[in-house]
């Protein structure tokens, strides 16, 4: 709807929102606000306006839309999707809805993957992976078309205008029309030229679906950036003025090659940096006089010791900014999407909330697979309010409650509550065993016991082939007694409890590994060998017994997706690099290349004879090339670890020319950024939760987030017959089980228990907690000075004004 | 005082305490408390109690006491002593008096240093420095005999009791003891034998009075200990299990050295934990089987990115928790403190504050070179009542105003206002010129292009002697210009104002240098050509330009103080291992010394023909060795710095044990801790400067802590008054030159500016405001519970209660 036409309803305006049934399925109410965008489109013709009543028909049809574009809303709240992208009209809706599904998003992935796996394949190929031309850039073309079948779609979801000014779509476009080209030259060259725009694949990946988490890292680098360079160039300035000083200092000494020019005197105080070439750099100097130590020493000290933990602190702190920015405009940007929604759900007559009707459609969409049973709960646990109504209030924990897992609350404290007397009394027995301290602590004895076995039997075993055929006696009897221990924790405890702590997950499979290696062993079974020597991780166990241990290694499963995305983020940069390394050093390096360099010896490889036998002599640093992407990643791996990394460079420089330092020294540059990053985000993340056990000393137990709910037989029984009336019938049949349930346990109520991890944004809200009612008053200021949004819990009667599309946008841009 | 005799003092109690003048000197006023601790032994047969209205003589001698004793206390809460070591009796205070001054605590410093650099002559001593046993052994019996000579001092001031209980002193007497011992029978052999007891002569310099922050560091490298320990043992752990998986895994292949046997497997890993062998490590397993670097890539993420950051954080942690918490008990500490003088500087007549005789009479003690001009008005800035009178509540200020420096605010705004009127023009006008932006850009502009052409001249010379004669004539222009410049600076500005700048000071010293290096070239000085090469730093001024890089050096410049004895810290570390490493490992490698280790090309000393050429093959690392303290040093920087410390491990293991490795592992990890905590130190120290500038924006400017007090004319000539009659001539000679100054402007009053620093213990009141008074309120609160303490300031006639001896010394302990 582009124009503001004004929507006056009157119909049923009686203000009769006191107490509304729940049963109000069959009434056709009109929705507050006539579903915005895409109903008009339907019947261009007939506006909506001064004769909807007359259109009884399409009211169910404007309800449905407004559902639909109020769970669109939602999405982009979760999301964090500009408003501005939200589709405007039926087409785009449609555009939209294709583009947003599971299917779509794989797609987008999968061909992101193609195009990245093709550098497997295209001209410095993997050996066994090789491909010839035609077959690999008819496998990119066919893949680019699909990018621009994707992109299309997004057009027509976003509009020209839209789709111009998003920066990102721009950028890939660009990038896709480069690729095609070149593809195409390929194609018809039959040969490749040097394709360093190959690096830019990696923008397919950032732009898909999957990957928000990658584009936040980027981001959130970007961010840091600018601090990090005002540091960086006081380390680069220190290192020029050091680079001047050693020049006029020890070039006089002939045997000196590390300063006998500027710019050799500039590298090697760059990798001095990475203390690299430490005590070599020095030595020839420090042979002459001793005193020239002290010229290394105060580099060191300024430049490593200092200014390189200032770029960590700086990044720290930009770190932690942004880190509660971020959190900031997050929260802030899922309330207006909260209000986006209600106002598409609030009806004309009852302003003051949402009734269950309209919750439910706006879940059918919102999240289709949710039982009718979770549904009303979730309602439920939003209703703080005693009328049948959520408020908008309520209605601002949507995202905390309607990410809750519900389950009845079982009245059987055990699993074997229901199974005979007898049974019953040995299952109670183990479970008391299992359960007691001594069967604990003496587990943890064999464990200890086990791993100084294992500590001893691999120091008696020196060396030879000692995966002898017969299976040790000590690795059975241990597996017994794991095996023995596992059994009586799951029949204790019950296989759906016990396997729910992820501790006992974790034992549930290293057992079951060692098991598979002492199959492996027993057939000897050759390509599993690795299994047995899995055997060590049981002693992880151990760190069970610290709380400190507990709350780290929690702590580190809390952080492994985030560092996941950090790891795939860093793969990208990666990926860039290994291209265009590819493109410029593949094949320069080999055994005996760089016998004119001051590294010769890393990259000699001599067989010679000495009395009868053959000996050897192998640099193997001509491993670390560029020669297919896989020894690429490996290589960068070896430079981000920094260590040598000046034997690869000079090798590769010793064969190209001096120019390619440039090359390792930006790559060092921009892992650097990355790991100060990391570094910067892991201790954020550990001190945050640090704080927060300290604030929280006395909720030490950390189930997660558990809300609990009392559902009565009526109630059930009331929304079955709304569900019935509105010929809903596999929801009714869902929820006539529960009234069944009750009646075989002759109860009149059931608990239900909402339950769901807790995440960082949860920490933060405690954290933050009162900050957050700072920012919330100033948004709705902010708010009201635009738009006047009025809350209208109490005022039901106060007719809440139909705002039309054009005014909501400028709520939003 | 050992029993709490009453002190009953009925004297003049006439609660006429509404209006005191301040010409007060003559009236024998009785203190409140009575000396405490120290007259009673001068008189111990005649109690003070009940009969003091008899001594009138000894009223003005119990006052002298009280004042003592009331600096003591302040000094004691300034330094942080525990009042558990307060002297108790007349006797100790004349040994506390001979050990708490500057003369007792350089003879400390200097015995200690004495000690310590007696490793430079003795056994492996430094060739130059070389002394026969006899001669210093019986230095270090001298200095021995002068430390019993402190600690006997020390007992005497302590007491037996608490001499024992005082454990960094029994540490320090048990030391002594051994190494008394030792040097006897070194003297009587003749000859040295393994001393590695002489490591703990650095105790000596920790116990040093100067040394206050090296203990204060390794106290807070203690308390951080734990949680490292703990996350170290995680680290260990891990290195344990990947060195068995890493054994098994690539033992089979024989031509990989690193994973042979599990000790070899470990101490590999080891050293993979430091980056120092990484692709090395790898290759042979790499260059079977490229799978493998999974293995290594997996270590290195898990220990070297994960757990070692990890440790990081967890030292920031608690680093940042135990610098609050010391905060904190210093600040409650001081208060006591001040406490404690109050009590002894109140009155009986008058309890509800200190007046001026008694406040100048305790900062004669307290700081003895303070002028009556400054005693006066530091009274006055820490009244803050119209009374004459300074309360307990504005006595709690004392630390904060008593550093403060006094200056009378001039009213000339520049030096030269009172020069004649053409001079003045011509100096205002250079002001004027000196202020502008345009001046300041210019000297940018200038900077900037002689930073290019160094560089570029640098670029140009190629090796050779280029200390040529003749002086570049680039070197006089930019001289000149800049010595213009400080010439105008200093004539426009006034050199006192000129040099108050920090920035400048740094001008003025690097263009002097520069300067002299000029002279050194001009006149062919050898030596000092060095000054030179300081040139490029005059670049560094270019940092001023933007507010980040002054945030950025300001701090470096307040942190340098406790950069400066954390560095000292390091170096004790340094000391007690170069001892140890000394007495192992002096003389073990030398040229060509390993060439059956795998090392053995680094320690090769090769001196063969080619052609007609004498090719000399030096591996150099035999320099890095223990045999002299000198040295030992310099091995010891190059292993923490880390990088290709397992050459120098491995060279030293080849020729004496394979145990040595522990020496050296532990060095690793002690400087690990070390290190840790200095970026923990310097992140903490940033972060909170960050936040403090971000939290105080407005006040930008920050020019220390600055305040104004007037003084009128009339108020001088009182307090001559009050010093004539007290006859102290000098006091109102110095008071006497402030009326004469006034006379000659024809003032009434003069203002005068107090000024100091900024320390980080301002910054931490400020940033710490609201919790502070919580702790204050909660110290209150214990105390109360503890003796009924009262803050007398709006109850005048409430009699204070004496506070016994034993009563005090419960709120103390």
């Amino acid at each position: 709807m582009d124009d503001d036409v004004p929507l006056i309803l009157t119909l049923d305006d009686s203000g009769s929102s006191a107490m509304a049934p729940l049963d109000d399925l069959d009434r056709e109410e009109l929705p507050n606000e006539n579903g915005g965008s895409y109903d008009v489109i339907n019947d261009a013709s007939s506006p909506a306006a001064g004769d909807c009543c007359a259109q009884q028909g399409s009211a169910r049809h404007n309800w449905e839309m407004n559902y639909q574009e109020a769970a669109i809303y939602l999405q982009e709240g979760e999301n964090n999707d500009k408003f501005f992208t939200h589709p405007k009209n039926a087409k785009a809706l449609a555009a939209y809805l294709f583009a947003h599904n599971h299917l779509f998003y794989l797609m987008e992935l999968s061909t992101a993957l193609l195009l990245l796996l093709l550098s497997l394949c295209e001209a410095p190929a993997v050996p066994m992976l090789r491909l010839g031309i035609f077959v690999h850039a008819t496998l990119e073309l066919f893949a680019l078309i699909v990018v621009v079948f994707e992109l299309s779609m997004k057009m027509r979801w976003l509009g020209f205008q839209t789709f111009i000014r998003h920066k990102r779509t721009m950028v890939k476009t660009c990038v896709l029309f480069v690729q095609f080209i070149e593809a195409i030259v390929v194609l018809v060259r039959q040969t490749s030229h040097v394709r360093i725009t190959r690096a830019l694949r990696c923008i397919f990946l950032v732009d898909c679906r999957y990957c928000g988490a990658v584009r936040r890292n980027l981001r959130q680098i970007f961010q840091s950036l600018p601090p990090f360079i005002d540091i960086l160039l006081l380390l680069l300035f220190f290192m020029v003025i050091f680079a001047i000083l050693g020049f006029y200092l020890f070039s006089p000494n002939h045997s000196d090659p590390y300063f006998n020019t500027l710019e050799n005197s500039l590298v090697n105080l760059f990798v001095l940096l990475t203390t690299s070439n430490f005590p070599d750099v020095m030595m020839p100097s420090y042979a002459r006089n001793p005193w020239s130590c002290v010229f290394f020493i105060v580099y060191l000290s300024i430049e490593l010791y200092f200014i390189m933990n200032l770029l960590l602190a700086v990044v720290f702190d930009t770190f932690n900014d942004i880190e509660k920015r971020k959190f900031k405009s997050l929260l802030l940007h899922k309330r207006t999407a909260i209000q986006h929604a209600y106002r598409l759900l609030i009806t004309k007559q009852r302003p003051s909330g949402i009734s269950f009707k309209h919750f439910e459609g706006l879940l059918r969409f919102y999240k289709p697979r949710m039982c009718a049973r979770e549904r009303y709960l979730t309602f439920k646990a939003l209703n703080q309010s005693h009328t049948p109504l959520v408020s908008l209030k309520d209605f601002y924990n949507f995202y905390e409650v309607v990410g809750l897992k519900w389950k009845a609350k079982r009245n059987r404290e055990h699993w074997f509550d229901d199974l005979p007397r007898t049974a019953f009394l040995i299952f109670k027995g183990i479970n008391i065993l299992v359960k007691s301290r001594v069967f604990q602590y003496t587990m943890y004895t064999v464990v200890a016991v086990n791993g100084i076995w294992i500590l001893v039997e691999t120091f008696m075993l020196q060396g030879g082939n000692f995966f002898s055929r017969n299976v040790p006696w000590s690795y059975i009897v241990f597996l017994t007694i794991y095996g023995v221990e596992l059994l009586l924790k799951t029949t204790g405890l019950g296989p759906v409890e016990y396997l729910s702590s992820g501790w006992n997950l974790f034992d549930f499979s290293v057992t079951l590994f060692a098991f598979l290696g002492l199959m492996a062993l027993a057939f000897n079974m050759e390509p599993f060998y690795f299994i047995v020597v899995l055997r060590p991780l049981q002693l992880l166990r151990l760190f069970k017994l610290k709380k400190r241990y507990r709350n780290v290694l929690d702590t580190m499963f809390e952080l492994f997706p985030r560092m996941a995305s950090l790891g795939l983020t860093l793969l990208i940069f990666y990926y860039c690099f290994a291209i265009v390394g590819m493109e410029f050093f593949a094949g320069v390096v080999y055994p005996n290349c760089c016998n004119t360099s001051t590294v010769a010896d890393s990259y000699r490889w001599v067989n010679h004879t000495v009395g009868n036998k053959t000996v050897v002599e192998e640099g193997y640093y001509y491993l670390n090339n560029f020669d297919n992407i896989l020894n690429s990643f490996v290589t960068l791996f070896e430079l981000t670890v920094v260590n040598d990394w000046y034997i690869i460079m000079e090798g590769v420089t010793s064969q190209t020319t001096h120019w390619s330092r440039l090359y390792f020294m930006i790559f060092y540059i921009v892992t650097m950024v990355v790991m100060t990053i990391i570094v910067a985000f892991i201790l954020d993340a550990f001190v945050f939760r640090m704080n927060y056990t300290r604030k929280n000393q006395d909720s030490e137990e950390d189930n997660g987030i558990v809300l609990e709910k009392e559902i009565s037989k009526e109630e059930v029984v009331g929304i079955i017959e709304l569900y019935k009336r509105s010929s809903a019938a596999t929801e009714a049949a869902q929820l006539q089980k529960i009234v069944l349930q009750m009646d075989k346990y002759g109860q009149m109520s059931t608990v239900f228990l909402g339950r769901r991890s807790r995440t960082k944004s949860d920490l933060s809200m405690k954290m933050y907690e009162e900050e957050i009612q700072e920012w919330y008053e100033e948004h709705s200021r902010k708010e009201e000075s635009q738009t006047p949004l009025q809350d209208p819990a109490p005022a039901s009667n106060s007719a809440v004004k139909p705002l039309s599309l054009r005014q909501r946008s400028q709520t939003v841009i």
